[in-house]
């Protein structure tokens, strides 16, 4: 549908909005207002989404189209087309429709874990396992992606330990998971936390680090976000608008916003491979489908600054 | 009225919502409400203030009790009373009223510049060197602070040259400021433009670099802030609530939000010597004085992580 032709870049902007945003709302997005916000995010450079969440549609029926879904952002070339799985039956449903990249909710905190999946973090190591082989058995070619959640803190537990955020990270790894990102679930990372657990991260498990996925409930997203492109971090999840949470984290709110993400790494001269303009054009129909729900960004209201150019 | 025994710190934060922040908004705050927000500022551990602009009241009508104000907050020892002017006869009313330091807007972008005080930078840097010459004169104990404005870009102009800045940052000195610090006056800075500058400021006028003004018009503030911090700068101006702007600079909105700014250090382990709660607390007298005024804060909004203790 669109080339190959995406632009380098320094960053991987992983746009999470169509899973992470949409499964926080009350409102389901209709299916064509789905595809229509991909097509635009697309045409904007995202070469990453996560588009979908393969859950059970009692759960999240926001989510109930995710197969349709996935097969829409198919026709797209060029893209690496992203789905969460919880679980063994999501995975299988994810890779039958056909998804570039898997990528698992592992949770740091036990109450987190407990309440987002029903099982331990240990339990879901396991699932991990069973996942990765599904995936050698059906599609050698898919990656798999383990985000630990709540790796900076819990709203349930409180403190969560570094060394059991690192060990679990590697964990994953070990049982065959491609990449261990660290999630902010519920923003209570700072700058100095995300610099101390990405380097030790990447000191366990080398180039296996995966992105950086951080809450803006604070206000500290960015600032998080630029400590861990201190660290070596290059692949970041954002959402547009902002739009995100956690439903089974009270007090998750606000992803951090793509455009204030894309304008603060364009402004340094590290290039993201998107066009602030076309990514400010792709919240029409976020909110085309979702009448009257708040979208945040900071850059899309204020502008562009005067003269400003993006670095291609 | 006060105790001297403000705890230790690693930062200064300078809070200039009483001037920048009750200049920007069309209200006139009540010469009774401004003290009481004071006095909570101060209870929660501000230990530098900037609580007016000296100029005349037929064009700031919000600062005409800028004298009352100034006298009001000498009764608390402890604190650094400070009050912006822009020329000789805000001066010496300031110096009159008592004040402990003076702060001048020297612009880097001669649009913004004759837009804001109908002078070029140039005329603004004998300004420096007349009222430092009073400052002798009168009060040789305050200190003087030359604050360059668009130091990373104006809504006018558009690009502000570095070079242009660095001079008119060391012209200062040389003028008789005691330090020159860089704002971002309309939210254009980036990280690694705030890494540069503060950077070659330090090399220019070593231990004379000053403040760092950051807005958070795109988003960027504490991203900004951080970066500072990072390049060794320890005293940042920030305004409770978000207040603020410039009335003078098109599209100028919002400092960085004094209890983002500070829950970011705090949760670094970076001390402020400020206190989260009673900084909360300090927005009550903001909200009573000026009823309607949006007030701006995302971690007052979210409340403090689960088991957050500030370090002491």
């Amino acid at each position: 549908m669109t080339s190959d032709n995406f632009p380098s870049s320094d960053v991987l902007i992983s746009e999470v909005g169509p899973r992470d945003g949409l499964q926080s709302v009350k409102a389901t997005m209709p299916t064509a207002d789905k595809c229509r916000w991909i097509d635009a995010l697309v045409a904007a450079g995202v070469r990453e989404i996560e588009v979908a969440s393969f859950v059970p549609p009692s759960l999240l029926p926001q989510m109930a189209d995710a197969a349709e879904v996935v097969r829409h952002a198919l026709r797209h070339s060029g893209i690496t087309v992203m789905a969460l799985v919880p679980n063994r039956r999501g995975a299988e449903n994810a890779l039958q429709a056909g998804v570039h990249k898997l990528t698992m909710p592992v949770s740091a905190s036990t109450a987190h874990s407990l309440a987002n999946v029903r099982k331990t973090p240990q339990e879901m190591v396991e699932e991990v396992r069973a996942i990765a082989r599904l995936r050698d058995e059906l599609a050698p070619g898919v990656k798999l992606e383990a985000g630990i959640s709540t790796a900076f803190g819990c709203t349930l537990q409180g403190e969560v330990a570094e060394d059991d955020v690192i060990r679990l990270a590697a964990l994953c790894i070990e049982a065959g998971a491609d990449e261990s990102g660290l999630s902010d679930t519920v923003g209570y990372a700072n700058p100095a936390q995300v610099r101390r657990l990405f380097r030790r991260l990447r000191a366990e498990i080398g180039a296996h680090a995966g992105a950086a996925h951080m809450h803006n409930t604070r206000g500290l997203g960015l600032a998080n976000c630029l400590a861990a492109w201190d660290e070596g971090v290059r692949t970041f999840d954002s959402s547009l608008g902002g739009l995100g949470g956690c439903p089974y984290a009270p007090g998750a709110s606000g992803n951090v916003v793509t455009e204030d993400l894309v304008f603060m790494f364009e402004a340094m001269g590290v290039r993201t491979g998107l066009d602030l303009e076309r990514l400010f054009a792709a919240r029409a129909p976020l909110v085309a489908g979702l009448p009257g729900e708040p979208v945040y960004g900071m850059t899309p209201e204020a502008g562009l600054p005067k003269g400003f150019a993006q670095t291609r």
